[in-house]
């Protein structure tokens, strides 16, 4: 089993009512990379700069991610995002972007990388997303991520490469958006005819919506009461969602199948769960497959009902 | 079993992206009983003036609703509530509001009435809900509904009615305004400091949370690719809650208990689910308990996973 991770790395300068940190590891790719470690192998793909050290290498690889094909740029810096959130933490104020090697990511893929069976392709350009998915020709699966930026500016691209992926993860306002339909459920099974089997609707801390040409399934979002930084929540529940699902993949088990769907939602849930829960990637980073195990656990107690 | 609604009959004009209807039944008191029937018998409390007729009650009528205190105003007029919807259906454009005989409505509580083991407050007045409330001391509990019209006008005397009410309801803005604190959980335990032991977060589309002081309940929206009519959904929510936990406790069992609770949450869930598939009434007006156990076997299938 592996799955080659393509997208942003980056520093995060988050300020939140709870505290701040001040250029901590982050980037949609690594939030990524530590969620779906805990059910497969995971290569990650991006560029960094000359900022970029032993210390952000050690928590990727502490949890086992592969960083060989994480690409040193010479004399550049890292992506760079500053933030805030009011009490409100549904919405994320940006303050400053720095794109630095980022904006000129070309993605350069080797051998090991182009060899996995499920690839994910980060919210890049989607010019970019296209080329990887051929140069990964071999990857039986590909998710696909994306933002309203790339549904404004480089639609047409952005459409090719969705008919070149298995599972679609946008936040719901975008599905709406991409298809020009306020219902979920119609706007979800438009974008099936767009090429991809699976359409998941992140819906913040509302939980999410999943859709399939045969049944929809819906999980509300882990109830917190210590919410301290939601940055990259979307990113680990579509790393627990992808990895669980290439776990199963390698165990012989459909990847399509509903029963295996429902458990890489609730999966996805529980990691987002646990990267709100501190800084960055705090919290995810010292997690363990029994704490995870266990909010799942509770997580099916305070959401299950009977017919 | 009994349960005593008291609240708002309205005739609604209401026009959404896929029809319109002049001056059907509506009423946040009418959509709570016809859902809480099919699971106890209610009665309801409410105003109507001359243009009422025996049409209107035989809609009730024909789910066993008792309409012998719906009071007729002699000379006056039905509250009249005028609306639209856009694609967005999440939000309700009011056009036009005439209160009528509702303005000066002073509940005039029978026998029967003040003998139900259950009692709905409506979302009316808080001055009302709590003289209702004494008037009805015998009810073993009462469930309450507000909005934030009262919680800006009148917060004293809701803050008193909500310290009589065992389950409130409320939707999540709502709960998040009356405490002043941005995290659900956080803010639904404040209430529970005020009185109630059972919380309900009502989240529109995205579904519902419940809280008590052991344990929080989450449930999404059942996914629709047909919503119609939106009117009345968080009432038919309320209908079905509280009148599947009045059968319980008339079935001996404590309707405090998280397994009626958390059944409870999914009837809600079912009877707002029809509610909004078809204009006003018309859907849950010819509903049947048959569909709704097909449903909530459906909803239960795309909701479930193991731990």
């Amino acid at each position: 089993m592996s799955l080659t991770a393509v997208g942003s790395i980056a520093f995060d300068s988050v300020r939140t009512p709870f505290g701040a940190r001040d250029r901590m590891l982050g980037g949609s790719a690594v939030h990524f990379s530590l969620a779906a470690s805990f059910f497969t192998d995971v290569r990650l793909v991006g560029p960094v700069g000359d900022d970029f050290g032993e210390e952000e290498l050690a928590v990727l690889r502490a949890r086992g991610v592969i960083t060989d094909d994480i690409e040193h740029v010479e004399g550049g810096k890292t992506f760079f995002w500053r933030g805030h959130y009011e009490y409100d933490m549904n919405l994320a104020h940006t303050d400053e972007t720095q794109l630095n090697v980022f904006g000129d990511f070309q993605p350069k893929l080797s051998d090991g990388s182009r060899g996995a069976e499920m690839l994910f392709l980060g919210n890049i350009q989607p010019q970019l997303q296209l080329e990887v998915r051929e140069a990964c020709g071999g990857a039986e699966l590909a998710g696909l991520d994306s933002m309203n930026l790339w549904i404004e500016t480089e639609r047409d691209d952005l459409l090719k490469a969705i008919g070149k992926a298995d599972y679609l993860l946008l936040n719901d306002a975008e599905i709406r958006m991409l298809t020009d339909e306020t219902n979920l459920a119609r706007a979800a099974h438009q974008v099936m005819e767009m090429g991809p089997r699976v359409v998941v609707a992140k819906r913040g801390e509302y939980g999410a919506a999943l859709f399939t040409e045969d049944h929809p399934f819906a999980i509300p979002g882990y109830l917190l009461e210590d919410v301290r930084d939601p940055t990259g929540a979307g990113d680990s529940f579509a790393g627990g969602f992808l990895g669980y699902l290439d776990g199963q993949r390698a165990a012989g088990l459909s990847p399509f199948d509903f029963d295996s769907l429902r458990q890489a939602m609730a999966y996805g849930s529980v990691l987002a769960s646990f990267n709100v829960e501190d800084f960055g990637t705090e919290r995810v980073a010292s997690l363990t497959m029994d704490e995870i195990a266990e909010r799942l656990k509770h997580f099916r107690h305070i959401t299950r009902f009977e017919a």
